[in-house]
């Protein structure tokens, strides 16, 4: 059965639209973006296209390539000040002379939107409610809830284990009691550990890794990994004609989890705004 | 071949020892404890002798057992901003009606000497470097390295997720490159999963749960639970008697990892004053 992220991540857009228009004021996201890096550029102006649709503002701030740290700094404390803005999401990567992590951390946890913050991640590891948490494993989280996959129980393999992905998914898996392995690039005899296990999470970022010898029969396997192929195709961690036929479940690439991380994005946003307005 | 934490703990502390005499000041640790739970009396009195035994200082601020959040929280706060106290510990179990998170989130990370904060659990799992991290965690990974037990592409399988040891555990050890998966009280046909494992460790809480049929041969087992026999014998979570001859390694309970969290306590209140000395 194939997942149709697509579908699930419109009807919770749907969702936020009408709560939205609820609102007496708008919920407003001020993403910067750093350098002229094509990719997050199409990344910023989906984003923002997404929340103008459902009645939210979104302010870009693009700054050159070669911002100094103090000047992001400076700018990150500005948006932390002004009450305006709701959520504050800094596109990466950024160049490299700056430090991602110190920028990170400037960022007031309580407008941290991707939930990247040390004090947002901290709490969700720790089990207290974060104010936001990790777009994209919200989003495998709520896809296989929204098929009654269940996770208890379960033996759930993460491949990769990125900050964004492989770690904050690791620990709600793990509060929502999966038993849960951590395998990456470091991992011996990777396929005999995902082989055994009844779900497979690919966030690697290499194409076709994982073909239907990976898992074993009706695993459910959920494909995070995103590359391009030499013509510009999308292409996700799991070979999908591979596996299809095998997995219980599977999510393709693209339309599978995707669209699902623009959507928590958006629900992150209006879960701030809410608690910002609580604090008042 | 036993693991000898007691030898190992001395060796560290002898080490501290030397390097609390060369400071023109004393490492100060305030230790609050609220009622009068026998085995916290216990171990505060412990974590005292020792910290003066190594030249430094420790304050043990006595709080009744109907201690409210706000005295609390204020006694915390009080301890922030004095600049003589470097590391501040809360004795846990708190009683039940105080908000043992909230009281943690209140301790200033740069003298959370225990390494519970949000902000220090974040950095340890975004591989940002924590002010300090959990005590037995780390005791736990410097007694594999003092034995040379490789890291590195082990599978390594946790029992327990607590917040205090498996959590940090698993984020440490994933960090030097180890696979790992986190087991608990849900997980399934446990025996299959760390029968498959390089290293086992142990941190449930559950007299002489694992026994040989739990883990494979040459395998190296970790016992960091610690419970008491009703004749008040202090038990592992392993049954050594029974897994002492198949493991390669193993640790006894008690002078296994025991000797280590405290021997980790006091490194980390004389990082932690070192670290509040360069801020200065």
């Amino acid at each position: 059965m194939i997942i149709d992220g697509k579908k699930i991540a419109q009807e919770i857009l749907l969702y936020l639209k009408d709560e939205v228009q609820k609102l007496d004021t708008k919920p407003t996201i001020a993403v910067i973006i750093v350098g002229q890096n094509p990719s997050s550029k199409i990344y910023v102006n989906l984003k923002q296209k997404k929340a103008i649709e459902l009645g939210m503002n979104s302010i870009v701030i693009e700054m050159q390539k070669d911002t100094t740290q103090k000047e992001l700094e400076d700018k990150i404390d500005e948006l932390n000040q002004n009450p305006e803005i709701n959520a504050i999401l800094v596109q990466l990567p950024l160049p490299k002379h700056l430090d991602t992590y110190k920028i990170i951390e400037k960022i007031d946890p309580i407008k941290d939107v991707d939930g990247f913050h040390p004090q947002n991640v901290g709490r969700l590891s720790i089990g207290l409610e974060p104010y936001s948490t990790s777009c994209t494993p919200k989003g495998v989280i709520r896809l296989l809830d929204a098929y009654n996959i269940d996770i208890e129980s379960k033996n759930i393999v993460i491949i990769g284990r990125s900050n964004i992905v492989g770690k904050p998914l690791a620990s709600m898996l793990l509060a929502r009691n999966a038993t849960v392995t951590v395998a990456h690039s470091k991992t011996l005899n990777i396929r005999a550990i995902t082989q055994r296990a009844d779900i497979v999470i690919a966030a690697v970022g290499s194409a076709h890794l994982i073909d239907s010898d990976w898992i074993k029969d009706k695993a459910v396997v959920i494909d995070v990994g995103i590359s391009k192929s030499p013509e510009g195709k999308l292409l996700g961690d799991v070979d999908f004609e591979s596996v299809k036929d095998k997995a219980s479940y599977i999510t393709p690439v693209p339309g599978g989890v995707g669209p699902m991380t623009i959507a928590m994005l958006l629900e992150n946003t209006l879960h701030l705004y809410n608690l910002q307005k609580e604090q008042k």
